[in-house]
């Protein structure tokens, strides 16, 4: 059974600090904004439906804290413009912001306390359909696995990334609960090795058979050893079915397509961006140069030399073979499917 | 100018511990076959050319300790079975050792000090021709570039890989000395970052303008960073084109054909094979688990879990725009120009 990422416990979100991972499993408690904030811009908890959990849980902590201020409303407003400024991909956090926002606006005119139960209430709501989709998409991308597999990921899309169940890692779960026998090649995602610390670490948890590779022999995996199909997450989803994700995704892909070894991309609705026509729309964080030049506590490129680190890139819909989501399955021309889906 | 990466000084061989940099730029001294099958390897010289370099002073090195001995011949081939066995991937390895192993047969009935000389000739001989062939490969390439470029490059196989020069980033100095405009993008070649840790370093202290990029960004960098071609090096070329050459290099071959970007070997005439028909025969080396999971001084996969780490990959000569060598520009079929430049 999965860990649990994060959880609201005596007034705070509590949750793993994944930086310490695999080293120590570590919790920490979040009980201001500023707190929460700085958890979800340094990856304390990272993966995009678990950011959108994390930040709907922010606000209801920015109106805790604005409960002794006497303009709570621009309080609470302010939380929410602090919260979205830390990660600018995943749509995830938006949407989730965008649900608490809803909230401040029709409860406008009740009490502090009774807005601030009200942003709660929804706050565990995101959080309780996080769980329940996670399991839909695992049900409905197990389908798509046979007896005995072997699957490569990238990243973490795993249960340290969403509530408690995963989305690319949640079709491996679903299919090991059906009785399937999976392995699994993690590519170990430089700079930030989310692949090596965290998917290592909670399919071992979870007692799935798991090899970790780096991002860079990924093409010999796939040529080599069988491989059945590359599973992974998504930060942001266009509404032509374009999918960014961790750094190294796109790459990924056209090997997958070379190898004819599907290439699937599971992922909540909340993932997707509808208000965008295309992936090249996408803003694309770029990061520190740290974490490629001394990204392990030791600095291994050269004083001077420049870096450049992009944090994810932008797979287009044409080497997406299928789109797992809760609501089902869908493939390209994946505008139709999704406006169909959103009427 | 680009660094010595070895010398024969004082009758040992002086190299740089390739292990320590970027931090510090330091030096070892083997005396015995012992400190040079373990700088081999353990990769503190690396580099096919180099290591090829490095086992003809290591034989040289062994008639020395072999000259206090009854035995000399013996011990002298022993040494050269030594040394055979530190990495079976680079052919120059073994190239360089039949070379010395023929002066043995040749001058067999001298005397040990006589044989010793012919050795350390033969060694220099290996070395000066390392330093010439590399300037004719660089001279050979820079006419591919065009007088502003942007060169992808993967793992190094610059002046540290070879005597002086390099192979691949050959190319990038004799076009930078002809006047052109060269900007080098460098993988930072997971496990052992020599991308970052070496090729970085080298283009750096040569004023070389050159950006560190994760492997997994690649893909991202083709597609967007106006790359005009990627050019590697070789550790072992078969005699059909197929290229072994670090982990990696296969994926990226896919990636530049995917962004029509030509993919260039460059290699001196030593890395190729001809008893080998084709790159599936070319021994992969495996190493050390270490390598990924602990390989910054820092344990970032979880106990327990297995890896996989490949040194090597090979790419098929359909995805090889070019092998560019001392004795000119081969395109497919290879096999055809490889035969008539061996006839």
């Amino acid at each position: 059974m999965p860990v649990a990422t994060l959880n609201w416990e005596n007034d705070c979100l509590r949750m793993i600090d994944q930086t310490r991972l695999p080293e120590e499993l570590v919790h920490i408690d979040c009980k201001d904004v500023e707190t929460t904030a700085e958890a979800i811009q340094s990856l304390r908890v990272r993966g995009a439906p678990a950011i959108g959990v994390a930040a709907a849980y922010g606000v209801v902590i920015a109106a805790q804290e604005a409960l002794s201020k006497t303009d709570f409303d621009a309080h609470v407003r302010n939380g929410i413009d602090q919260l979205s400024k830390t990660r600018p991909t995943a749509v995830n956090l938006f949407w989730a912001l965008n649900r608490q926002t809803a909230i401040l606006d029709q409860t406008k005119g009740q009490s502090p306390e009774e807005i601030r139960n009200h942003l709660l209430k929804e706050a565990h709501r995101i959080f309780e359909e996080d769980k329940k989709v996670c399991r839909e998409i695992g049900k409905n991308g197990a389908a798509l696995l046979s007896q005995e597999t072997t699957v490569l990921t990238h990243c973490n899309a795993g249960s340290l990334a969403t509530v408690d169940y995963g989305t690319a890692l949640a079709v491996v779960y679903a299919a090991v609960e059906q009785g399937k026998q999976v392995a699994v090649f993690a590519d170990e995602t430089r700079p930030l090795l989310q692949g090596s610390r965290l998917t290592a670490w909670e399919l071992q948890q979870s007692g799935v058979d798991v090899t970790v590779i780096c991002d860079n022999m990924a093409g010999t995996v796939l040529r080599s050893k069988n491989v059945d199909s590359v599973i992974v997450g998504a930060d942001r989803i266009a509404a032509n079915g374009d999918v960014a994700n961790k750094i190294g995704t796109y790459g990924l892909a056209i090997l997958a397509r070379e190898h004819q070894v599907p290439f699937y991309v599971a992922a909540p609705l909340s993932t997707l961006d509808m208000d965008l026509a295309s992936g090249d729309q996408i803003p694309i964080e770029e990061r520190a140069p740290e974490e490629i030049t001394c990204g392990l506590g030791k600095q291994t490129t050269p004083e001077g030399v420049p870096v450049y680190n992009p944090a994810f890139d932008v797979t287009p819909n044409t080497l997406v073979t299928a789109i797992i989501t809760e609501k089902g399955i869908a493939r390209n021309p994946y505008g139709e499917i999704f406006q169909a889906w959103f009427a």
